[in-house]
């Protein structure tokens, strides 16, 4: 006896999801072949995200209308856009309610060795909003890692130019954390970015 | 801004799986927003799955048919069942291409802490097969670990009134292991079952 094609088929396809090895999927398939309308479920809620969810032509943040509720909103300032890399640091700065500028999610960080270079992101349509000349600050979000750093660089060359003020996320301890665990780049970053009290 | 309700909803879907929390749940479903028909797939192959896919009314196997390719096929041994817990534990058994006999899939093993009963399993089924007279030996091939071990040891009291003839697979080493690696219970089982050379 082989497998039935139906069920290789769906390992198959939970096998492609990153962090998903052929294992894990093999034991999600069959859990979901045994739990009663799971299976039904996790079928619609993915047919509803992909016929639901569209990007905001603006902003690029994922949203169900056309400008997202940010962009459309004219409390936020219009003047001062943090650009970050996907829909979820969205929601990580939002859940800290303390900006209240708009977004530019760029949707990645260059990255050459997997092919993720400035055209497959959303940097020309950063310059064009940048462009339009209401802009007074620009805050790079990008993730603190390499391909973040290297995203930052790369867009802070381009928008020089434009002499709009173009910041970048403090680097430092993370709170909660313990410095004799600190890696020595961020405790490096602490040092550098050190205030006075 | 909160997130988007479709894509709420499938991050709960995902978290319910299992081996998947809230953060890998949020990973997958934004991975799948941005990966071209990757959702459509899936949802296709969850589809499919729940539509194509039966149980064998005689040994609870998953299958296309009814009754499945193993329990049609002449030229297995019908008088040898083993006892499996899950469709995947017929699947190993099959790639070693080793056994000829039939199959009986409990849907699961033993576990009062999680509320699996003797009557959540095919226990009853199994029991109407035996008593029909044709069989001539059962063999016990649920997992060797405790919820296993209970099931099996449940299974044996009930079928050692019907004196058919009741084994269960081997303890020992595993192939490919390290002597001092192996656990105590692994060491002690393959003591007690060692064979003349």
């Amino acid at each position: 006896m082989t497998t039935p094609e139906p069920i290789s088929r769906l390992i198959e396809e939970f096998a492609k999801l990153p962090g998903i090895g052929p294992k894990s999927a093999a034991r999600l398939t069959f859990y979901l072949l045994r739990s009663g309308n799971a299976a039904e479920n996790l079928a619609d809620a993915l047919t509803d995200m992909r016929q639901r969810i569209i990007f905001c032509t603006t902003c690029f943040n994922i949203t169900e209308q056309n400008p997202c509720a940010i962009c459309a909103n004219p409390n936020r300032e219009h003047s001062c856009i943090c650009v970050v890399e996907e829909p979820l640091d969205v929601l990580a700065i939002e859940r800290t309610g303390g900006f209240k500028g708009v977004y530019h999610v760029l949707g990645g960080a260059l990255n050459p060795l997997e092919g993720v270079m400035a055209e497959d992101l959303k940097i020309s349509e950063l310059l064009v909003r940048l462009r339009g000349g209401k802009v007074e600050e620009v805050i790079l979000a990008t993730n603190p890692n390499l391909e973040g750093d290297a995203t930052a660089m790369y867009l802070q060359r381009q928008i020089h130019s434009l002499s709009i003020r173009t910041t970048r996320l403090a680097r430092g301890l993370p709170m909660g954390g313990d410095l004799e665990y600190a890696d020595e780049v961020t405790l490096t970053r602490a040092f550098e970015g050190r205030r006075e009290m």
